[in-house]
């Protein structure tokens, strides 16, 4: 059954390349080599949903870069360093996305994926310099690419350079999106006041825009959280090499190419202080998908709460009337199903397993190498993607076009039985609970109760009573 | 800070006894000897709650008594070998509880513990006897209380037997306590009509009977998802020794202290197929976690129903009444705070993060040993006897206190517009659409906007809206 | 930046539909309609790779399939119902895959997947019938397709299609693969005898079958548990409509779909014997993740042991050859990495961080209805896909072709100082202990110091150190 | 079975006190009251090892006696203050911890543990002041200890206080004693050249320094990672009252209480500054426990390095000797169990496991109230100790004792096949391959090989062959 996944892999004609292990058939229509293609029939787990995620590969098209051009300074021919910028760049801005069909199952150390970018842009490089394709002439995928890296070294580069980017470019302008929204709505119902819930239960009253306030504070926190976790992405493993050494590489390279890559992607990278915990342990990935697991919790409150407040349209809470986006049911107006707040809690339970993933993946590192690389990414990236679009669909979909149903809202305060606390300066404790028990046993309100138990005018109910005069301290 | 609690540990005086290592002080009341008292020096990690679950402990002195009398049947003293029976009896009973101090977080096989066992009893076997304590004569705490066995084999049988009673004695009972009592309900309940309620909005009908019943088939099967992990629990590692081989052991020897075991707990424990696995890996505890957390999983889903459905007294849903355990404000009548909804969402919220425990610690195994023992079998027991006593409770405190409000539940059925898919076939689709969206703009019901723009009459009304019939398929 | 990604779902050519907001674009090519392409435009959230699983649209196929011949049963026009069985089949054969666009982050009960699978089924059988696509006429979307059911009834019936077959047709024939090959190893290991390990240090011997034996069993269990959850799993919610009391279906209907799902698909599918729980919880799915959950566990174990005995080449435990199937470093030979562990030690982490997403979702379902049904099968079918495939893998790429290392087996076995043991009853334990201690000490191995210490003769310990006696009980 | 545990809650001998509900009994040694007793009737789940942790008591102590300093200010009669004040300093210090008999699973608010306090300190306020136990005259536990309080802002910010206190006092203070140690060892070894390992396969060279610098770096950012996490745990709810608003609290009361409470601790407390926020979410604790996970997992890759790089004595890696601390086989010397790390990995398996129950109850916050606070706090202060307390376990009875084994250490290396690649640029790649894939083949170490193969002589292997050359780049 899963082979029709595969089967698109397929391809009608090919070259023939050689790796050490023997000849293979490369599609003619693919930059990739006989490594790429000995993955693919060596891991067949997943499917193409399950590819390595293009930001990944865009990410190593930075890095392969920033290295050509630390290398030509360090003396690699600039013909070919050239050629090997120009192919990155066309990596790195999503143009050769086809060429990469490796899935995140592959070698844990991402091996597989730093040679089919190694493979991809020396092809392309080569056919810059109208050579012929799988000859590694005059652009070889190891000597020339990968030149004064590892796999070891330069996946959790593009990993921090991916997520790194994923946040600055989805997370933070989604979060902060939403929190733009929000806090528009908090100062739109800042003087709504309505009755308080803890427990699930009635409770003293608060303004509707104190409520979304507490939401505002939420989602600025979560931008804080997210910020708190990047100087420890910033950090690149790049120079490193296979164990953290630097073996083969220049004094001076990692700090080169870190600079280089802070350069082009406009962050602020630097090299690693310690190139042994940066290829051994992600804790920074962690530590990131730690946060996100934060603004997922945060996401899931929110967004419980809108759709718990939006209920109805008759037997719910009914205190907020949220956009109709689809049809619901044709003969039922009013049914809005709250679908963007069920989209964003769902994303927030996927973050929160990812969030799981990633903990177990970092923590199984053993000595110079994590080899829980691919699948820690992954989850990162999906985290951080879904959460961001998510805050900008839940926004535009939702938060901005969320009215207050201010009948409703001023109904259930002049039901509530809470406001009695309000009496009790006045008329005393006792009297004050007899109204309130006599009104819940009765079902009467507050008002008609205390005026008909003879303990206060209706002038004096209304001049004691003032919900607006109880959100805040004296 | 911390040693505050430590010092609990420390009394006024002490008889010498030494291991291997050395002398020690051993507290004069207390039955353990150095091995233990050398595991309280190295192992000062969480304090005196982190203590070894007390159910291992029992189910260790079961184990010892079981290995005890096999041992005697191949050949130990009988003297030494009933005194041991006696000791293990007492262990087993919790006449000796505080007589082991140790912490989970010790090493990850055990040994500890099942030394400090083995010392207890060893000890408790020569006062019997009348022998000195710590004099290891005429009871030798591993010639003869660890006779044939290892900690290897021996801690995870105990877990296997603390789990299988744990489960027998709190949790079974508990949700079949909490089964019974919500059945009751849903047969109380089975003519109340009440509104659906779909992505939280309004729905078409359904009886509280109904609803209920769903609440009774997932306890119905967390009964049964608990008792399809059970075959593996009783899967013994006893007989499997150091690495699974049963080296020093007699043949028949496992599958005599598995008959034993099963006797004298009336459970169906029989010797592990293939020690190697028992030893290596705890998937059972883990299969059995993951149907802890299923069960979990139910209870937060019913737990968080009946807490929204009892929500009010006034501004929530307040269809059901809960009964009121404690006081809530004195002055406002009617909040009665869902708490054992909340005590049993936080234990379920617990079990969860305890199956992610155990299913890390299952997972690290190496070789012929899994080191996560005490950890995984702690987490183990405190789901199931949380989950037992949580539902006992619930049930007790509130589910069969817990009584429908007619009245709202009539007021939401009557004001819901869910009802008017009812007309269509009497009066068309057209028609039924305007009068739903006529009376949710001008906030009516149904019936009397049905009659004001003249499509039907009241008695037409009544004969054909019937929620009772809209209750099952025709 | 992710612009890029949904710019793919753009088209040059349209046909305007509309739903009840109004009037849509809708690519000619394609047989969805108007309420899938407003998802689109509403849930713009992770893009192409987190689309619906293809396996929920297939089995969306046979179930919408099933419905149809029942509804012909109860009156549908024959010739309506054979123009949608027909293009049910060809969604459930993957026909149409292309036409299914929506993700996974959409309504909660996949009410927008459900129509969109029955918008391209309405379609296509117009199509078939000589009409014209987006007409609804003569087959509608709602009336015919979706007749006696609901969003809420059909999606979790799909989910539940989706998930038996992806376990009998990835899973259990990919464990059942591992297994074999594993259990074919411990027959050909069974002589091999080998130092055990425990706490990771050197133990008594076993033979390597006898550790290959370990895994076997647990991946007999890994089989068992997944099956004991598929009871569960095999009841359909189909006829439970809106809420679950079959509203709008006919008496009978409920079982007479189920009994023609099984029949399509030859698994026992029944009609849940109650719809209120089939379509507010979904337990099932949580119970069967935490079986996935549980053969993670056991994976993870048996992949680490393996990459372990296979370290080396000169550095490791080097007890196990690991097949190398791509190329290491060209200039290290024997360093072969152990990629097919990595890869299911990944696919390992993967479900149990998937587990923890389903868990949650699973627990936050509000009365009548679950709404995270997209993102709980997504979840399910990633893991069963993930291990099924990553077993076959690791079977076919590095089980069948692990061999044992005799030399270094036997060199690691003759080193041991825990044979020493096999000399208590001979020499005695003093004697024993010395031997050991002085061949620690000195660096020496056991037989050539309890020679130089004058114990015994070369042939004495010939005869007295048997590894082969040491495998079991007595 | 569990009515043992509850037992000892029963006592011999009572005073009676009334609540709204009723009359109970009283022991009459205790200074809780009635609220007290009928939480522990309403909540038997889980027993002794169950109760609240003894530091948010203790953070209560803090918190009361702040309250009162303020309350005093505001009006508050000096005389009852100072007996609060008085009272309340002995719950801080811990002097009557046996008065707390609450377990965590109580209402979600904590509310009944806020009332412990209150009754706990009023009694003993009366009796400071001479007055009658359970007299609530003249300090009631209400109007005076709990003045301008709510259960709803004094639970969460006994919890904050808790939580910094932990962290303060334990977790950082293990942290760094562990980052120190780590730290001497990496100095210690710095000169020490081992084989690398990557992918668990013989690697190049490090040193043994470089490869305890990298655990350094880890433990270093995870004390960064705490305190990162501090600032948003300094901020208190109290003054938020019931909802958020402050309601029947004077102005400037939040800000005292915070600075007071500042003051009593030298931690820096401030008034949070959305109230909220800090009642409804948790997100502060969530945050916190994401980076005790990261914590987690970093101690989880540190613990199996050395227990792996300790494995042996003869069939392990060896590279490490570690200290033996208790008995391993009396007969068996150089096993030495790592037991340490096997406590260690089981902490980290633990706090992993409590920071998805920690996310799930954070997640599930509805309105103005989180009711899963005391299953929050019990978690954070579980992991915060837990991980102080290993970390000075690992420290003192492992790191420090933990010695590098050279002649194995320098054996592994010498047989390496690794270093071949420093043979290239003398004799060309085709060469040096030709001399690894010989030994490789052979089992030969490569300067055996090298000189019979005729490409080198012993002088110029030993000069080009230079381990501690390949530490760096150049």
């Amino acid at each position: 059954s899963s082979t029709t996944h595969w089967s698109r892999w397929q391809h009608p004609s090919y070259r023939i390349e050689a790796d050490t292990f023997g000849e293979l058939k490369v599609p003619v229509d693919k930059y990739y080599g006989a490594q790429t293609v000995r993955s693919t029939m060596n891991f067949k787990i997943g499917g193409p949903s399950e590819r390595m995620p293009i930001q990944v590969i865009k990410a190593f098209g930075i890095l392969k870069r920033a290295a050509a051009e630390v290398n030509k300074d360090y003396g690699l021919d600039p013909r070919l360093a050239d050629a090997i910028v120009q192919a990155a760049d066309e990596v790195a801005a999503g143009k050769l996305d086809d060429h990469f069909p490796l899935v995140v199952w592959q070698t844990g150390s991402g091996t597989q994926s730093n040679m089919n970018v190694n493979e991809v842009i020396s092809n392309r490089a080569i056919e810059i310099l109208g050579g012929k394709l799988g000859s590694k002439d005059p652009v070889h995928p190891n000597d020339h690419v990968n030149k004064s890296q590892s796999s070891n070294d330069t996946f959790p580069t593009a990993m921090h350079i991916a997520a790194a980017k994923e946040v600055h470019e989805v997370l933070l302008p989604g979060l902060q999106h939403l929190h733009d929204a929000l806090h528009a709505k908090a100062v739109e119902f800042k003087d709504i006041i309505k009755i308080g819930r803890t427990h699930t239960q009635d409770a003293v009253p608060l303004s509707l825009g104190q409520e979304f306030g507490g939401y505002v504070q939420q989602v600025k926190y979560s931008i804080e959280r997210v910020k708190t976790a990047m100087p420890r992405i910033y950090e690149l493993a790049a120079g490193g090499t296979a164990v953290g050494t630097g073996l083969n590489t220049r004094i001076g390279f990692a700090e080169k190419v870190a600079a280089t890559v802070a350069s082009l992607t406009g962050l602020p990278f630097v090299t690693a202080p310690n190139k042994f915990e940066a290829l051994a342990a992600h804790d920074a990935l962690v530590e990131l998908s730690g946060a996100l697991n934060t603004v997922a919790v945060s996401m899931m409150k929110i967004a419980n709460d809108i759709r718990f407040l939006g209920s109805g349209p008759r037997s719910g809470l009914g205190e907020l009337c949220l956009p109709e986006n689809e049809p619901g049911s044709s003969i039922m107006p009013g049914k809005v199903n709250p679908t963007q707040c069920e989209a964003m809690t769902m994303v927030a339970a996927q973050v929160m397993g990812n969030n799981v993933a990633v903990t177990i993946g970092g923590s199984n590192g053993h000595f110079e190498l994590n080899v829980f690389k691919p699948m820690m990414i992954k989850n990162v990236l999906n985290s951080a993607r879904l959460l961001g679009d998510a805050s900008v669909s839940f926004t535009d979909n939702c938060v901005v076009g969320i009215e207050a149903n201010i009948d409703r809202i001023n109904k259930l305060m002049n039901e509530s039985l809470m406001l009695v606390t309000a009496l009790n300066p006045h008329i005393g404790y006792d009297k004050a609970a007899k109204i309130a028990k006599t009104a819940h046993k009765e079902g009467g309100n507050l008002k008609e109760t205390a005026i008909k138990l003879g303990y206060l005018t209706a002038e004096e109910f209304d001049a004691w009573v003032k919900p607006h005069e109880m959100l805040g301290p004296k």
